[in-house]
């Protein structure tokens, strides 16, 4: 669970897949925005994180939830490039926006996976309608609880409040992955 | 979808299990309150309505939101009595406060059940902090649409506010089962 | 596993449902014969037992394959009657014929599932085309290992044949249930 | 279903991946033998062929069945090349043998596809211990009819008999997928 006063960095982000504009968080605000980070050789990605995006994106109306994919490439860089994730996004009937993480010079991780902190795939993390992150986490996160985390944030994003996320009280979620085993992310 | 202001009518319940003492709407003013109307011989409440309720009673902490059972017989009423019902909480491992449902002198459909208008089972239906019915519905609801459900009334009933249920907008839900056609239920 | 020249004891049935006339092994010589042993109360049977024996009616022909229920109540007797087992077959739409296991009077445990040496539900026995057992086995069997069990016997049932279960080899069930932890049941 | 007496073409393949030497259908002779086709990028490969085929190389004896991947690349080929199926083969744990299917000059359908008339993928092909072709799918085949066909060919494989497949009578199989609806594959 991350809260923070501090704006959210912004995305940095190569190319943009599925949009025919590229896509801000300054340009969301006012709705509540899911941010699913993947890569398409991560498999808890494939059978659980992106189904879990694409469900948020049917059942939400897109006028007041945001889903927005981000291909985060820290390994086998060499094969997941920007046609891989293309076709894979084909095939896989992916509709959301995808923007790819811009790849750092100097490091495997690229910049906005390394300026949010994301420890691995599939990673989450959902900003209020100010663009601030109320919610990151890793691994796989139940339906019932994201709903909640969504559904406070809705009421918060209508009410201008920041409140506490009482959904997040004694974080339920059952992740299987601590931080630092998953430093080179789920998929291991 | 139900919203009214009017008061919600009382509980019928001639037992309680699971529990050491009678269950009152109004003793679990300020929590969100998720009653699932069930029938042990329900094969949509057991392979869906049960384990939900089950998760929510896990995921969310019992001091914000209260999960309870609603044993609500209208058919085969002589192989659902208290007997059986309390050996299929034992061997099901149902943990939550389960009150069976008054039965009626002049109908097949319980007191609370006719009460409260639920067509079938599985019904769920949820209360804000003041007892009030914010969301009805019969046969399955998705995990991430009742969590939405569930964490804007955790906002409202801290906040003090009775909003419009944001989530509920579009009515979401997939129920295959239109409200006519379910009278008896959606287990035939 | 079981493997026995001796001939397979008499099913001792006190009432058929789903068939017009009652059931003997005998009158089911030259087909294999799929017999699940179930408890309407018992959470296995419902999520997997009566599930897997439903799509073996569905797959197989029933000229070759025979899928047969039977109602081996050891615990809870009083409430799973006939009237509560009519009641679950017809909710739950399960086609194939059922026998109820014939109470005994000096135990809970009914006289097929003793004669058999059945330890509880879900059980699967399986009887070549000379009625004789073939694989007996309690708990959740995968369905790609009753599956070379059927295949392996409809040959044998061609050729006439009593070859050693190849499929068996090694014994690949994954049952997490021992022998003795089970007496009372895998429902427990 | 395919059943000749024909001899099988020979499987062409450019790599073997996870194993030390190449292998041939004569090689295996004796065996069962499993071929699975598929692609890195086709869904219904990722969520049921390649876990079914995983599932079969657990349960049975290696020296009784035998399990081979076969990389059939028809689509998408600069993003789908050896480097992409290894690190694949790597995050999904998959142990089993894996050979790549040898790109034709003419056509975008490999060779060993082509020779066995493959339609798409997933496509699951089984050859008796004689390595006669004695099954072959395009698209999701059940557990349990799957298990039959290897049930029914370990006892012909001892018995050194070619009985028809009983358990392919009436054709179990519920692919939605047509033979010619399918040509560029299920992946679509």
């Amino acid at each position: 669970m991350v809260e923070t006063d501090t704006p959210s960095p912004p995305w940095q982000v190569s190319e943009w897949l599925n949009t025919s504009h590229p896509i801000t968080l300054a340009g969301l605000r006012g709705k509540v925005v899911v941010l699913h980070a993947f890569q398409i050789l991560c498999p808890g990605c494939v059978s659980d994180g992106l189904p879990q995006a694409a469900r948020i994106s049917a059942i939400f109306p897109s006028e007041r939830v945001a889903v927005i994919g981000l291909h985060t490439v820290f390994e086998h860089h060499d094969v997941m490039g920007p046609k891989a994730l293309r076709a894979f996004l084909s095939e896989y009937r992916i509709r959301f926006p995808v923007g790819i993480d811009q790849a750092a010079h100097d490091s495997s991780i690229p910049l906005t996976m390394r300026a949010y902190g994301l420890q691995g795939t599939p990673s989450v993390v959902v900003f209020d309608g100010e663009g601030r992150v109320r919610f990151s986490r890793l691994g796989q996160v139940e339906d019932l609880h994201l709903g909640a985390v969504i559904g406070e944030l809705l009421v918060s994003a209508r009410l201008g409040e920041t409140p506490e996320l009482a959904s997040s009280a004694g974080d339920p979620s059952r992740a299987s992955c601590g931080d630092d085993a998953c430093v080179a992310g789920v998929t291991r």
